[in-house]
């Protein structure tokens, strides 16, 4: 594969497929506009690169917002903070970082790694952690290959007395994002930050990441730029982008809507009503993790399976852009078969201990 | 059916019965036993009667303990608070009363009626409002009657100085629960407290309580107490007096046990590993509510069904009792079929609810 330099339209088809494959999380659409018209005007662009062009010694680091994405509707936007972590990272690390690793696709989080990597004039690599937003460091493929032991992470300032950054050093990821999270709690922090860390050789990225994210949600994302231009089914577009793999969980009016934001997560509720009557209920930590159908013993599909919104007009909505729908708004709920990345027993053991957080032990369903 | 003076072995067998019918609720057995000694000795009994044999425009009401079962294994004896309670509704609503209901079958909770009524010289009506324990009032069959509109809450002083009461005044049973929990978290209170209401005459009682539920809880207690004695399977005897209704659910070790106790409730997670190594999961909110196996994507089971805990060697257990535990105890997991009542429309939807609290809204399964 060659490089591909992402211009503002591919930007915003990255932008909407991302949104879309983060299964609910990833940040909001509001918080991630102002960062590509941030690209376009001062760099035109981001230069996006396989990872096997790169040289298998080349150091890299992942860069992303974490917190609770409610947050990121209101707070400052993440201009300076991503760049301001990555820095840190390569500071404390003394490595010269070659290369910009996404940390998850979804919204916010596939803009935040483009932004970086057009402010250091870096390559931005097509790989992620899954696939999919994630809502803790634990669930990363990046874990694969090396847990998280340094990470720093950054504010967005309003002014200059109240830059924070923070070092952590630990030794698992689970450690690591129970720090974070306590950080994210404090004033300094604001339920917000850009986190740098998973300082990796581009060599170690095989078996350790999913390959060909970004390329994935570019495509996505055109696909529904096209489809919509040319009044076709959306689903259908999508569904050809991705193999044929889409799994239509539910079609309905979004019925209620209720959401926590606290810990430095997002805690949501999120109903619909689907066309034959049953009530469909997502429960999300950040991302979507299970969807229960009211006539049912068992969950209709649950994590690592990305479960994903979809207007019916082919919008996509991360969950905290479901906030700001028209009552009545017709809504699409669709199952995306997990990377098999996700199902190594280290990664399957998380995601489990994911679901036993929201109340589940049982033996999760599976799409694929 | 004749009246039935229950004497001390009467009493330990509703006490056994009760626990293990309770399904993890009711109060724990410790705060129960000197609840019994203080009936035989200063009352040598009980008369329980069955409601048929009332006039049936007889005042009756509803006494029972209420909050997290924890603080009643650390708190004062409840000797004096239900009786305060029951005297202060009938005092409040100038209606003299002529029986005591007991709120539910439990270790506590059936020795507390037995105890006010042994008090006040008054029958025990040979019903409740499900039996089994439930974690609000909201589930109670005796809402299908009348709401709790009238509650009198009372707490166990230590000191004189340390009474209080309280009267409160709702339409729902919902609401009266949210005031009532409130009210357990103060200092007052310290998480427990009895209340009265459920004022209704004897009449009222068809249609809205399970009948027999003292009566079948003392056979159930007979019944361990025989098993134990001959050395027969305790299970098969309670499945006897239960008309082979019992569903063996799991036989396992307990391997984990959490709670957190807090806004008048205990929530507990206890974890089986069973015999063919499974992981079996239970979450109750003072009762149990759903128990998981870590092989499948639908519950083992989940209220309105009881789920009940027996030790190998017969022993009832309510949650709280777990704690005390020697580590290697093999535990049997049963499930009973729930009372028909509590599937009419309005208490099934408010256990649906109860079910939504800790994450779970598909469509529960039953064991009948």
């Amino acid at each position: 594969m060659a490089n591909t330099f992402l211009d503002r339209t591919a930007l915003n088809d990255l932008l909407n497929g991302a949104c879309f494959l983060g299964g609910g999380g990833g940040g909001p659409m509001s918080g991630a506009r102002p960062l590509i018209d941030l690209i376009v005007k001062e760099y035109d662009g981001v230069t996006l690169v396989p990872y096997d062009s790169l040289d298998p010694e080349l150091p890299c680091a992942v860069v992303a917002g974490i917190g609770a994405p409610d947050a990121a509707t209101h707070g400052p936007s993440f201009s300076s903070a991503p760049k301001d972590a990555f820095l840190k990272l390569q500071a404390v690390s003394g490595t010269t970082l070659g290369a910009v690793l996404p940390g998850e696709t979804g919204a916010m989080n596939s803009i935040i790694a483009a932004l970086v990597a057009a402010q250091l004039g870096l390559p931005l690599v097509d790989v992620d952690s899954s696939g999919r937003a994630l809502p803790t460091l634990s669930l990363a493929a990046y874990n694969l290959a090396t847990e998280p032991t340094v990470l720093t992470l950054a504010n967005q300032p309003v002014t200059d007395e109240q830059q924070a950054t923070a070092v952590i050093e630990t030794r698992t990821a689970p450690q690591a994002d129970s720090v974070v999270r306590a950080l994210l709690t404090t004033q300094a922090f604001e339920q917000e930050g850009a986190f740098s860390t998973w300082l990796m050789t581009a060599g170690q990225l095989p078996g350790a990441s999913v390959d060909g994210t970004v390329t994935r949600a570019i495509a996505v994302g055109a696909a529904l730029r096209e489809a919509r231009a040319a009044g076709d089914d959306p689903v259908e577009a999508v569904n050809a982008v991705l193999d044929g793999q889409l799994v239509r969980l539910s079609c309905g009016t979004l019925t209620a809507f209720s959401s926590h934001e606290g810990g430095g997560f997002d805690g949501y509720t999120i109903v619909l009503t689907d066309d034959d009557g049953h009530v469909v209920t997502v429960s999300a930590v950040n991302e979507n993790l299970l969807a229960w159908r009211s006539d049912s013993d068992a969950p209709l599909a649950a994590a690592p399976d990305t479960l994903a919104w979809l207007a019916e007009d082919g919008t996509p909505l991360s969950n905290t852009d479901l906030r700001g729908l028209t009552a009545g708004t017709r809504l699409h709920l669709l199952g995306i078969p997990a990377a098999p990345i996700l199902r190594t027993p280290l990664l399957a053991a998380r995601f489990a201990k994911e679901l036993a957080g929201i109340g589940f032990f049982g033996q999760a369903p599976r799409l694929d």
